[in-house]
Protein backbone atom coordinates (compact mmCIF):
# COMPACT_ATOMS: atom_id res chain seq x y z
CA UNK A 1 0.00 0.00 0.00
CA UNK A 2 1.17 3.42 -1.04
CA UNK A 3 2.63 5.12 1.58
CA UNK A 4 1.13 8.67 3.56
CA UNK A 5 2.98 12.02 2.28
CA UNK A 6 2.21 15.67 1.68
CA UNK A 7 2.68 17.82 -1.58
CA UNK A 8 4.02 21.88 -1.27
CA UNK A 9 3.88 24.25 -3.86
CA UNK A 10 5.71 27.77 -3.84
CA UNK A 11 4.29 29.61 -6.57
CA UNK A 12 6.37 32.50 -7.32
CA UNK A 13 5.72 35.24 -10.04
CA UNK A 14 9.10 33.85 -12.10
CA UNK A 15 9.59 30.38 -10.85
CA UNK A 16 7.50 27.73 -9.61
CA UNK A 17 9.19 24.83 -6.53
CA UNK A 18 7.22 21.60 -5.87
CA UNK A 19 8.37 18.81 -2.99
CA UNK A 20 6.42 15.98 -1.98
CA UNK A 21 7.67 15.07 1.63
CA UNK A 22 6.93 12.29 4.32
CA UNK A 23 7.51 15.25 7.17
CA UNK A 24 9.79 17.85 7.64
CA UNK A 25 12.47 15.93 7.52
CA UNK A 26 12.07 13.61 4.67
CA UNK A 27 12.39 14.77 1.45
CA UNK A 28 11.16 12.54 -1.03
CA UNK A 29 11.33 14.99 -3.92
CA UNK A 30 11.72 18.33 -5.03
CA UNK A 31 11.78 20.29 -8.15
CA UNK A 32 12.01 24.10 -9.95
CA UNK A 33 10.17 25.02 -13.01
CA UNK A 34 9.47 28.69 -14.34
CA UNK A 35 5.75 30.45 -13.57
CA UNK A 36 4.27 30.85 -17.23
CA UNK A 37 0.82 30.68 -18.04
CA UNK A 38 -1.76 29.12 -15.49
CA UNK A 39 -2.86 26.39 -18.71
CA UNK A 40 0.79 25.61 -18.64
CA UNK A 41 2.04 25.96 -15.28
CA UNK A 42 -1.02 24.33 -13.26
CA UNK A 43 -0.65 20.94 -15.48
CA UNK A 44 3.33 21.11 -14.70
CA UNK A 45 2.46 21.12 -11.42
CA UNK A 46 -0.12 18.22 -11.11
CA UNK A 47 1.82 16.27 -13.76
CA UNK A 48 5.02 16.27 -11.53
CA UNK A 49 2.76 15.40 -8.47
CA UNK A 50 1.30 12.60 -9.74
CA UNK A 51 4.29 11.10 -11.60
CA UNK A 52 6.62 11.74 -8.21
CA UNK A 53 3.44 10.03 -5.87
CA UNK A 54 3.81 6.72 -8.64
CA UNK A 55 7.73 6.83 -8.47
CA UNK A 56 8.31 6.56 -4.74
CA UNK A 57 4.85 4.82 -3.91
CA UNK A 58 2.79 7.71 -1.93
CA UNK A 59 -0.36 9.16 -1.58
CA UNK A 60 -0.99 12.43 -0.62
CA UNK A 61 -3.33 13.23 1.75
CA UNK A 62 -2.94 17.13 0.95
CA UNK A 63 -1.27 19.81 -0.72
CA UNK A 64 0.12 23.55 0.57
CA UNK A 65 0.16 26.30 -1.49
CA UNK A 66 1.93 29.11 -0.47
CA UNK A 67 1.26 31.59 -4.11
CA UNK A 68 1.60 35.18 -5.16
CA UNK A 69 -1.16 37.34 -4.75
CA UNK A 70 -3.59 39.13 -4.05
CA UNK A 71 -5.25 35.86 -3.35
CA UNK A 72 -8.96 35.51 -1.98
CA UNK A 73 -8.46 33.81 1.31
CA UNK A 74 -12.09 34.00 2.44
CA UNK A 75 -13.44 30.59 2.65
CA UNK A 76 -17.12 32.00 2.55
CA UNK A 77 -16.26 33.83 -0.80
CA UNK A 78 -17.30 31.97 -3.83
CA UNK A 79 -13.74 32.71 -5.08
CA UNK A 80 -12.22 31.25 -1.66
CA UNK A 81 -8.66 29.98 -3.15
CA UNK A 82 -8.59 32.46 -6.66
CA UNK A 83 -5.31 34.39 -7.67
CA UNK A 84 -7.83 37.70 -8.07
CA UNK A 85 -6.40 40.88 -9.13
CA UNK A 86 -2.62 40.39 -10.16
CA UNK A 87 -1.09 42.21 -12.94
CA UNK A 88 0.53 39.25 -13.46
CA UNK A 89 -0.72 38.09 -17.66
CA UNK A 90 -2.73 35.60 -17.78
CA UNK A 91 -3.44 34.78 -13.86
CA UNK A 92 -6.20 36.92 -12.87
CA UNK A 93 -9.26 34.99 -11.12
CA UNK A 94 -7.39 32.01 -11.84
CA UNK A 95 -9.13 29.09 -9.40
CA UNK A 96 -5.82 28.05 -8.28
CA UNK A 97 -7.18 25.62 -5.04
CA UNK A 98 -9.72 24.73 -6.97
CA UNK A 99 -7.97 23.23 -10.29
CA UNK A 100 -5.01 21.86 -8.12
CA UNK A 101 -7.28 19.78 -5.84
CA UNK A 102 -9.50 18.44 -8.91
CA UNK A 103 -6.72 17.41 -10.91
CA UNK A 104 -4.89 15.34 -8.13
CA UNK A 105 -8.37 14.52 -6.07
CA UNK A 106 -6.88 16.15 -2.27
CA UNK A 107 -7.49 18.60 -0.11
CA UNK A 108 -5.77 21.86 -0.83
CA UNK A 109 -4.51 24.68 1.55
CA UNK A 110 -3.87 27.82 0.23
CA UNK A 111 -2.12 31.03 1.29
CA UNK A 112 0.50 33.95 0.52
CA UNK A 113 3.82 32.76 0.01
CA UNK A 114 5.01 35.31 2.71
CA UNK A 115 2.29 33.79 5.00
CA UNK A 116 3.91 30.39 4.11
CA UNK A 117 7.26 31.76 4.63
CA UNK A 118 6.30 33.46 7.67
CA UNK A 119 4.67 30.07 9.40
CA UNK A 120 7.84 28.21 8.38
CA UNK A 121 10.29 31.06 10.15
CA UNK A 122 7.68 31.20 12.92
CA UNK A 123 7.84 27.03 13.34
CA UNK A 124 11.71 27.27 14.24
CA UNK A 125 11.43 29.65 16.97
CA UNK A 126 8.31 28.25 18.47
CA UNK A 127 10.23 28.09 22.14
CA UNK A 128 11.01 31.41 22.15
CA UNK A 129 6.95 32.19 23.10
CA UNK A 130 6.45 35.23 21.02
CA UNK A 131 2.81 36.44 20.59
CA UNK A 132 3.66 39.07 17.17
CA UNK A 133 5.78 37.68 14.45
CA UNK A 134 5.97 39.06 10.95
CA UNK A 135 7.99 37.98 8.57
CA UNK A 136 8.79 40.48 5.70
CA UNK A 137 10.28 40.39 1.92
CA UNK A 138 11.94 42.84 0.14
CA UNK A 139 12.42 41.66 -3.69
CA UNK A 140 10.63 41.69 -7.17
CA UNK A 141 7.50 42.91 -4.82
CA UNK A 142 7.73 43.60 -0.74
CA UNK A 143 5.11 41.71 1.46
CA UNK A 144 4.27 41.12 4.97
CA UNK A 145 3.18 37.71 6.32
CA UNK A 146 2.09 37.93 10.21
CA UNK A 147 1.90 35.55 13.07
CA UNK A 148 -0.41 37.03 16.02
CA UNK A 149 -1.62 35.72 18.72
CA UNK A 150 -0.16 31.97 17.27
CA UNK A 151 -2.20 31.93 13.93
CA UNK A 152 -1.63 33.40 10.77
CA UNK A 153 -3.64 37.05 10.30
CA UNK A 154 -6.34 36.83 7.43
CA UNK A 155 -7.86 40.35 7.73
CA UNK A 156 -10.31 41.98 5.27
CA UNK A 157 -7.87 41.36 2.52
CA UNK A 158 -4.45 39.72 3.48
CA UNK A 159 -1.84 41.92 5.54
CA UNK A 160 0.87 42.76 2.87
CA UNK A 161 2.71 45.65 4.43
CA UNK A 162 3.54 46.47 0.61
CA UNK A 163 2.30 49.78 -0.28
CA UNK A 164 2.53 51.86 3.60
CA UNK A 165 3.09 55.29 3.09
CA UNK A 166 6.76 56.04 4.65
CA UNK A 167 8.04 60.32 4.18
CA UNK A 168 10.23 60.74 1.40
CA UNK A 169 12.12 63.86 0.86
CA UNK A 170 12.03 64.87 -2.77
CA UNK A 171 15.45 67.15 -1.93
CA UNK A 172 17.52 64.32 -0.88
CA UNK A 173 15.97 61.51 -3.38
CA UNK A 174 14.33 62.74 -6.03
CA UNK A 175 12.82 59.43 -7.61
CA UNK A 176 9.16 59.11 -7.91
CA UNK A 177 8.70 55.87 -7.34
CA UNK A 178 7.18 52.90 -9.88
CA UNK A 179 3.96 52.02 -7.65
CA UNK A 180 0.99 52.19 -10.54
CA UNK A 181 -1.21 53.08 -7.58
CA UNK A 182 0.57 55.20 -5.18
CA UNK A 183 4.48 56.10 -7.06
CA UNK A 184 6.62 56.58 -4.02
CA UNK A 185 5.17 53.87 -1.40
CA UNK A 186 7.00 51.21 0.40
CA UNK A 187 7.23 49.15 -2.20
CA UNK A 188 7.34 52.08 -5.01
CA UNK A 189 10.73 53.42 -3.16
CA UNK A 190 12.25 49.87 -1.74
CA UNK A 191 11.66 46.72 -3.98
CA UNK A 192 13.91 45.59 -6.43
CA UNK A 193 12.52 47.25 -9.15
CA UNK A 194 12.57 50.42 -7.85
CA UNK A 195 16.02 49.87 -6.62
CA UNK A 196 16.98 48.99 -10.50
CA UNK A 197 14.82 51.43 -12.33
CA UNK A 198 16.32 54.73 -9.48
CA UNK A 199 20.20 53.37 -10.21
CA UNK A 200 19.76 51.92 -14.32
CA UNK A 201 21.48 48.52 -12.86
CA UNK A 202 20.38 45.71 -11.40
CA UNK A 203 20.74 45.99 -7.49
CA UNK A 204 22.88 42.52 -7.12
CA UNK A 205 25.31 44.82 -8.92
CA UNK A 206 25.42 48.02 -7.28
CA UNK A 207 28.82 48.26 -4.93
CA UNK A 208 28.06 47.52 -1.44
CA UNK A 209 29.04 51.35 -0.41
CA UNK A 210 27.11 52.98 -2.53
CA UNK A 211 24.68 55.24 -1.75
CA UNK A 212 21.73 53.49 -2.96
CA UNK A 213 21.94 51.15 0.19
CA UNK A 214 21.91 54.02 2.52
CA UNK A 215 18.74 55.36 1.12
CA UNK A 216 17.18 51.78 1.02
CA UNK A 217 18.12 51.28 4.69
CA UNK A 218 16.63 54.25 5.09
CA UNK A 219 13.02 53.66 3.47
CA UNK A 220 13.60 50.07 5.35
CA UNK A 221 13.94 51.53 8.41
CA UNK A 222 11.42 53.80 8.43
CA UNK A 223 9.27 51.43 7.32
CA UNK A 224 10.32 48.91 10.32
CA UNK A 225 9.39 52.04 12.38
CA UNK A 226 5.99 52.20 11.50
CA UNK A 227 5.67 48.43 11.79
CA UNK A 228 7.25 48.38 15.03
CA UNK A 229 5.09 51.38 16.57
CA UNK A 230 2.07 49.63 15.13
CA UNK A 231 1.65 46.31 16.80
CA UNK A 232 5.19 45.98 18.63
CA UNK A 233 6.42 42.96 17.05
CA UNK A 234 9.12 40.62 18.82
CA UNK A 235 10.34 39.14 15.91
CA UNK A 236 10.90 40.71 12.46
CA UNK A 237 12.26 38.14 9.86
CA UNK A 238 13.52 40.16 6.58
CA UNK A 239 13.96 38.18 3.33
CA UNK A 240 14.23 38.49 -0.56
CA UNK A 241 16.76 39.02 -2.86
CA UNK A 242 16.64 42.77 -1.17
CA UNK A 243 18.08 41.37 1.91
CA UNK A 244 20.54 38.72 0.48
CA UNK A 245 22.82 42.34 0.94
CA UNK A 246 23.61 41.38 4.08
CA UNK A 247 25.68 44.54 5.31
CA UNK A 248 22.00 45.95 5.45
CA UNK A 249 21.11 44.52 8.23
CA UNK A 250 23.62 46.75 9.91
CA UNK A 251 22.76 49.77 8.85
CA UNK A 252 19.05 48.65 9.16
CA UNK A 253 19.51 48.22 12.90
CA UNK A 254 21.12 51.34 13.34
CA UNK A 255 18.81 53.46 11.15
CA UNK A 256 15.75 52.30 12.98
CA UNK A 257 17.15 53.13 16.62
CA UNK A 258 17.75 56.14 15.11
CA UNK A 259 14.09 56.97 13.66
CA UNK A 260 12.46 55.28 16.82
CA UNK A 261 14.79 58.20 18.83
CA UNK A 262 14.17 56.02 22.03
CA UNK A 263 10.53 56.32 22.30
CA UNK A 264 10.37 52.79 22.69
CA UNK A 265 11.72 51.74 26.43
CA UNK A 266 12.34 48.20 25.95
CA UNK A 267 15.19 46.09 26.87
CA UNK A 268 15.41 44.08 24.09
CA UNK A 269 15.26 46.47 21.08
CA UNK A 270 18.25 48.93 22.81
CA UNK A 271 20.39 45.71 23.29
CA UNK A 272 19.07 43.18 20.82
CA UNK A 273 17.91 44.84 17.64
CA UNK A 274 20.06 42.13 15.77
CA UNK A 275 17.85 39.79 17.15
CA UNK A 276 14.75 41.60 16.63
CA UNK A 277 15.39 42.39 13.40
CA UNK A 278 17.27 38.87 11.84
CA UNK A 279 18.00 36.98 8.92
CA UNK A 280 15.52 34.11 7.73
CA UNK A 281 16.82 30.65 9.16
CA UNK A 282 15.80 28.97 5.95
CA UNK A 283 17.45 31.23 3.81
CA UNK A 284 15.50 31.08 0.63
CA UNK A 285 13.64 27.91 1.56
CA UNK A 286 11.00 29.28 3.90
CA UNK A 287 8.41 29.28 1.10
CA UNK A 288 8.34 26.16 0.31
CA UNK A 289 8.88 24.44 3.47
CA UNK A 290 6.38 26.97 4.81
CA UNK A 291 4.16 25.75 1.96
CA UNK A 292 4.73 21.91 3.41
CA UNK A 293 3.61 23.04 6.91
CA UNK A 294 0.30 24.18 4.87
CA UNK A 295 -0.10 21.02 3.90
CA UNK A 296 0.28 19.40 7.31
CA UNK A 297 -1.58 21.94 9.16
CA UNK A 298 -4.57 19.31 9.62
CA UNK A 299 -2.44 16.25 10.07
CA UNK A 300 0.36 16.75 12.22
CA UNK B 1 -22.76 37.28 53.34
CA UNK B 2 -21.62 40.02 50.67
CA UNK B 3 -22.55 39.52 46.83
CA UNK B 4 -19.52 38.80 44.20
CA UNK B 5 -19.15 42.06 41.97
CA UNK B 6 -16.25 43.34 40.72
CA UNK B 7 -14.46 46.70 40.05
CA UNK B 8 -13.14 49.32 37.22
CA UNK B 9 -10.22 51.63 36.83
CA UNK B 10 -9.67 53.79 33.78
CA UNK B 11 -6.85 55.88 34.76
CA UNK B 12 -6.71 58.48 32.46
CA UNK B 13 -4.45 61.36 31.88
CA UNK B 14 -6.76 63.78 33.82
CA UNK B 15 -9.54 62.00 34.97
CA UNK B 16 -9.97 58.60 36.84
CA UNK B 17 -13.22 57.03 36.40
CA UNK B 18 -14.60 54.14 38.46
CA UNK B 19 -16.89 51.75 39.13
CA UNK B 20 -18.08 48.62 40.83
CA UNK B 21 -20.40 46.44 38.93
CA UNK B 22 -22.23 42.83 39.13
CA UNK B 23 -22.09 42.47 35.96
CA UNK B 24 -22.36 43.73 32.60
CA UNK B 25 -25.99 45.13 32.97
CA UNK B 26 -25.73 45.93 36.55
CA UNK B 27 -23.67 49.00 37.94
CA UNK B 28 -23.98 49.27 41.70
CA UNK B 29 -21.61 52.47 42.00
CA UNK B 30 -19.61 54.63 39.34
CA UNK B 31 -17.74 57.89 40.16
CA UNK B 32 -15.07 60.57 38.51
CA UNK B 33 -11.89 62.58 40.15
CA UNK B 34 -9.28 63.88 38.64
CA UNK B 35 -5.75 62.10 37.78
CA UNK B 36 -3.24 63.58 40.32
CA UNK B 37 -0.23 62.25 42.14
CA UNK B 38 -0.08 58.97 42.76
CA UNK B 39 -0.13 59.64 46.08
CA UNK B 40 -3.36 60.95 46.24
CA UNK B 41 -4.96 59.41 43.59
CA UNK B 42 -4.25 55.55 44.66
CA UNK B 43 -5.48 56.12 48.02
CA UNK B 44 -9.01 58.40 45.98
CA UNK B 45 -9.09 55.18 44.02
CA UNK B 46 -8.73 52.21 46.84
CA UNK B 47 -10.78 54.66 49.49
CA UNK B 48 -13.74 54.64 47.02
CA UNK B 49 -13.64 50.71 46.12
CA UNK B 50 -13.36 49.96 50.32
CA UNK B 51 -16.30 52.66 50.92
CA UNK B 52 -18.34 51.57 48.08
CA UNK B 53 -18.05 48.20 48.50
CA UNK B 54 -19.41 48.54 52.31
CA UNK B 55 -22.64 50.56 51.17
CA UNK B 56 -23.90 47.45 48.76
CA UNK B 57 -22.29 44.60 50.51
CA UNK B 58 -20.59 43.49 48.21
CA UNK B 59 -17.25 41.59 47.62
CA UNK B 60 -14.76 42.55 44.93
CA UNK B 61 -13.43 39.40 43.05
CA UNK B 62 -11.31 40.91 41.21
CA UNK B 63 -10.15 44.78 39.70
CA UNK B 64 -9.78 45.52 35.92
CA UNK B 65 -7.82 48.74 35.13
CA UNK B 66 -7.33 50.66 31.97
CA UNK B 67 -4.68 52.53 32.52
CA UNK B 68 -2.64 55.75 30.44
CA UNK B 69 0.76 54.34 29.75
CA UNK B 70 3.24 53.20 28.30
CA UNK B 71 3.19 50.21 30.94
CA UNK B 72 4.57 47.23 31.55
CA UNK B 73 2.59 44.46 30.41
CA UNK B 74 5.16 41.35 30.47
CA UNK B 75 4.24 39.16 33.09
CA UNK B 76 7.33 37.85 33.70
CA UNK B 77 9.20 40.96 34.11
CA UNK B 78 9.85 42.53 37.50
CA UNK B 79 7.93 45.29 37.01
CA UNK B 80 4.85 43.83 35.39
CA UNK B 81 1.87 46.19 36.12
CA UNK B 82 3.75 49.34 36.33
CA UNK B 83 3.68 52.45 34.22
CA UNK B 84 6.89 52.94 33.33
CA UNK B 85 8.57 56.20 31.48
CA UNK B 86 5.51 58.27 31.38
CA UNK B 87 6.24 62.11 30.49
CA UNK B 88 3.33 62.40 33.18
CA UNK B 89 5.18 64.10 36.35
CA UNK B 90 4.92 61.93 39.71
CA UNK B 91 3.99 58.79 37.84
CA UNK B 92 7.17 56.98 36.25
CA UNK B 93 7.74 53.94 37.49
CA UNK B 94 4.65 53.42 39.76
CA UNK B 95 3.57 50.04 41.00
CA UNK B 96 0.08 50.71 39.65
CA UNK B 97 -1.56 46.97 39.93
CA UNK B 98 0.94 45.97 43.31
CA UNK B 99 -0.15 49.20 45.08
CA UNK B 100 -3.79 48.45 44.30
CA UNK B 101 -4.30 44.92 44.90
CA UNK B 102 -1.95 45.09 48.27
CA UNK B 103 -4.36 47.32 49.56
CA UNK B 104 -7.55 45.77 48.86
CA UNK B 105 -6.27 42.10 49.00
CA UNK B 106 -8.33 41.37 45.25
CA UNK B 107 -6.76 40.43 42.10
CA UNK B 108 -5.71 43.43 39.54
CA UNK B 109 -5.68 42.73 35.75
CA UNK B 110 -4.47 45.32 34.24
CA UNK B 111 -4.17 46.45 30.61
CA UNK B 112 -3.49 49.84 28.20
CA UNK B 113 -6.82 52.21 28.14
CA UNK B 114 -7.03 51.61 24.66
CA UNK B 115 -6.57 48.14 24.92
CA UNK B 116 -9.91 48.36 27.04
CA UNK B 117 -11.56 50.22 25.16
CA UNK B 118 -10.97 48.34 22.35
CA UNK B 119 -11.84 45.19 24.58
CA UNK B 120 -15.37 46.72 25.11
CA UNK B 121 -15.90 47.65 21.43
CA UNK B 122 -14.72 44.11 20.27
CA UNK B 123 -17.48 42.44 22.70
CA UNK B 124 -20.10 44.61 20.90
CA UNK B 125 -19.50 43.19 17.49
CA UNK B 126 -18.60 39.29 18.14
CA UNK B 127 -21.54 37.87 15.86
CA UNK B 128 -19.27 39.46 13.02
CA UNK B 129 -17.54 36.90 12.96
CA UNK B 130 -13.61 39.49 13.38
CA UNK B 131 -10.62 38.62 13.67
CA UNK B 132 -8.49 41.29 12.92
CA UNK B 133 -10.09 44.60 14.79
CA UNK B 134 -8.80 47.99 15.67
CA UNK B 135 -9.80 50.77 17.74
CA UNK B 136 -7.97 53.98 17.57
CA UNK B 137 -8.47 57.29 20.17
CA UNK B 138 -7.34 60.70 18.96
CA UNK B 139 -7.62 63.52 21.38
CA UNK B 140 -4.84 64.56 23.77
CA UNK B 141 -2.73 61.86 22.40
CA UNK B 142 -3.29 59.06 20.03
CA UNK B 143 -3.25 55.72 20.77
CA UNK B 144 -4.47 51.90 19.21
CA UNK B 145 -5.53 48.82 20.89
CA UNK B 146 -5.42 45.41 18.13
CA UNK B 147 -7.50 42.85 18.87
CA UNK B 148 -6.47 39.42 16.16
CA UNK B 149 -7.36 36.04 16.23
CA UNK B 150 -9.57 36.55 19.02
CA UNK B 151 -7.12 38.28 21.83
CA UNK B 152 -5.57 41.62 22.58
CA UNK B 153 -1.75 42.30 21.37
CA UNK B 154 0.82 42.29 23.81
CA UNK B 155 4.08 42.29 21.58
CA UNK B 156 7.38 43.50 22.72
CA UNK B 157 6.27 46.35 24.84
CA UNK B 158 2.32 47.35 23.53
CA UNK B 159 0.74 48.70 20.09
CA UNK B 160 0.57 51.85 20.03
CA UNK B 161 0.12 53.32 16.60
CA UNK B 162 0.17 56.88 17.74
CA UNK B 163 4.35 57.11 16.42
CA UNK B 164 4.23 55.87 13.02
CA UNK B 165 5.44 58.64 10.23
CA UNK B 166 3.50 59.37 7.39
CA UNK B 167 4.38 61.95 4.52
CA UNK B 168 4.03 65.26 5.59
CA UNK B 169 4.14 67.97 3.17
CA UNK B 170 5.90 70.95 4.20
CA UNK B 171 5.23 73.34 1.14
CA UNK B 172 0.89 72.53 2.18
CA UNK B 173 1.65 72.21 5.66
CA UNK B 174 4.53 74.19 7.56
CA UNK B 175 3.76 73.15 10.98
CA UNK B 176 7.09 71.35 12.41
CA UNK B 177 4.90 68.81 14.50
CA UNK B 178 4.73 68.62 18.43
CA UNK B 179 6.40 65.14 19.10
CA UNK B 180 9.28 65.47 21.57
CA UNK B 181 10.59 62.18 20.05
CA UNK B 182 9.88 62.61 16.60
CA UNK B 183 8.34 65.97 16.00
CA UNK B 184 6.09 65.25 13.08
CA UNK B 185 4.75 61.52 13.52
CA UNK B 186 1.42 61.27 13.51
CA UNK B 187 0.65 62.27 16.85
CA UNK B 188 2.70 64.88 16.69
CA UNK B 189 0.40 66.23 13.54
CA UNK B 190 -2.90 65.38 14.64
CA UNK B 191 -3.70 64.83 18.05
CA UNK B 192 -5.74 67.48 20.03
CA UNK B 193 -2.23 69.44 21.26
CA UNK B 194 -0.99 69.17 18.03
CA UNK B 195 -4.43 70.95 16.38
CA UNK B 196 -4.37 73.52 19.35
CA UNK B 197 -0.52 74.56 18.75
CA UNK B 198 -0.97 74.42 15.05
CA UNK B 199 -4.37 76.92 14.83
CA UNK B 200 -3.83 78.49 18.20
CA UNK B 201 -7.40 77.38 19.85
CA UNK B 202 -9.04 74.53 21.44
CA UNK B 203 -9.99 72.43 18.23
CA UNK B 204 -13.69 71.67 19.86
CA UNK B 205 -14.05 75.60 18.92
CA UNK B 206 -12.41 75.07 15.29
CA UNK B 207 -15.54 75.46 13.07
CA UNK B 208 -16.78 72.64 11.03
CA UNK B 209 -15.66 74.30 7.89
CA UNK B 210 -12.36 75.10 8.80
CA UNK B 211 -9.00 73.92 6.65
CA UNK B 212 -7.82 72.07 9.77
CA UNK B 213 -10.26 69.28 9.10
CA UNK B 214 -9.27 69.13 6.10
CA UNK B 215 -5.55 68.49 6.93
CA UNK B 216 -6.44 66.87 9.88
CA UNK B 217 -8.54 64.20 7.58
CA UNK B 218 -5.35 64.13 5.68
CA UNK B 219 -3.46 62.83 8.11
CA UNK B 220 -5.85 60.06 9.69
CA UNK B 221 -6.40 58.82 5.98
CA UNK B 222 -2.39 58.76 5.30
CA UNK B 223 -2.32 56.51 9.15
CA UNK B 224 -5.08 54.52 8.43
CA UNK B 225 -4.11 53.36 5.18
CA UNK B 226 -0.59 52.33 6.60
CA UNK B 227 -2.94 50.47 9.23
CA UNK B 228 -5.04 48.58 6.28
CA UNK B 229 -1.81 47.85 4.25
CA UNK B 230 -0.07 46.16 7.18
CA UNK B 231 -2.80 44.33 8.60
CA UNK B 232 -5.81 44.53 6.68
CA UNK B 233 -8.70 45.17 9.89
CA UNK B 234 -12.04 44.04 9.24
CA UNK B 235 -13.34 47.14 11.62
CA UNK B 236 -11.58 49.87 12.55
CA UNK B 237 -13.22 52.05 15.12
CA UNK B 238 -12.28 55.68 16.04
CA UNK B 239 -12.79 57.13 19.06
CA UNK B 240 -11.76 59.78 21.50
CA UNK B 241 -12.37 63.88 21.51
CA UNK B 242 -11.08 64.56 17.81
CA UNK B 243 -13.17 62.08 16.69
CA UNK B 244 -15.95 63.79 18.70
CA UNK B 245 -16.10 66.22 15.29
CA UNK B 246 -18.45 63.85 13.34
CA UNK B 247 -18.16 65.75 10.32
CA UNK B 248 -14.50 64.06 10.26
CA UNK B 249 -15.86 60.83 9.41
CA UNK B 250 -17.37 60.91 6.01
CA UNK B 251 -13.81 63.31 4.91
CA UNK B 252 -11.99 60.55 5.89
CA UNK B 253 -13.94 57.62 4.33
CA UNK B 254 -13.70 59.85 1.30
CA UNK B 255 -9.90 60.45 1.67
CA UNK B 256 -8.56 56.60 2.68
CA UNK B 257 -10.25 55.41 -0.10
CA UNK B 258 -8.29 58.08 -2.39
CA UNK B 259 -4.64 57.70 -0.88
CA UNK B 260 -5.51 53.79 -1.17
CA UNK B 261 -6.39 54.60 -4.79
CA UNK B 262 -7.82 51.11 -5.65
CA UNK B 263 -5.54 48.81 -4.58
CA UNK B 264 -6.96 46.85 -2.21
CA UNK B 265 -9.84 44.85 -4.06
CA UNK B 266 -12.49 44.09 -1.35
CA UNK B 267 -16.15 44.85 -1.65
CA UNK B 268 -16.19 45.91 1.66
CA UNK B 269 -14.01 48.31 1.42
CA UNK B 270 -15.68 49.75 -2.02
CA UNK B 271 -19.28 49.48 -0.65
CA UNK B 272 -19.21 49.57 3.20
CA UNK B 273 -16.22 51.97 4.36
CA UNK B 274 -18.50 53.34 6.61
CA UNK B 275 -18.91 50.67 8.36
CA UNK B 276 -15.25 49.42 8.57
CA UNK B 277 -14.13 52.98 9.65
CA UNK B 278 -16.82 53.71 12.22
CA UNK B 279 -17.58 55.49 15.34
CA UNK B 280 -17.12 53.38 18.99
CA UNK B 281 -20.31 51.83 19.84
CA UNK B 282 -19.86 53.48 23.77
CA UNK B 283 -18.93 56.47 22.62
CA UNK B 284 -17.05 57.68 25.79
CA UNK B 285 -17.86 54.78 27.78
CA UNK B 286 -15.59 52.03 25.64
CA UNK B 287 -12.88 52.75 28.46
CA UNK B 288 -14.73 51.95 32.02
CA UNK B 289 -16.65 49.25 30.71
CA UNK B 290 -13.23 47.82 28.90
CA UNK B 291 -11.81 47.85 32.05
CA UNK B 292 -15.00 45.72 33.61
CA UNK B 293 -14.73 43.16 30.95
CA UNK B 294 -10.47 43.19 32.25
CA UNK B 295 -11.87 41.90 35.45
CA UNK B 296 -14.28 39.36 34.67
CA UNK B 297 -12.26 38.18 32.10
CA UNK B 298 -11.45 35.17 34.05
CA UNK B 299 -15.10 34.55 35.57
CA UNK B 300 -17.15 35.53 33.07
Amino acid sequence: MAEKAFGAIELGGTKTFVLIAKDRSKIYSRNIFPTLSPEQTIPDITNYFRDQAKVFNVKLESIGIGSFGPLDLDPKSKTFGYITSTPKQGWQFTNLKGKIEDSLQAPVVIDTDVNASALREFQSLLKQDINCFVYITIGTGIGGGFIINGELVHGLVHPEFRHIKIPHDKHIDPFIGICPYHRDCFEGLASGPALEERWHISPSLLPKHHMAWELEADYISLALMNLICTISPQKIILGGDVMHQVHLFEKIHQKTRDVLNNYIKSKYLEDHIQELIAMPYLQDNSGIFGALDLAMINNS
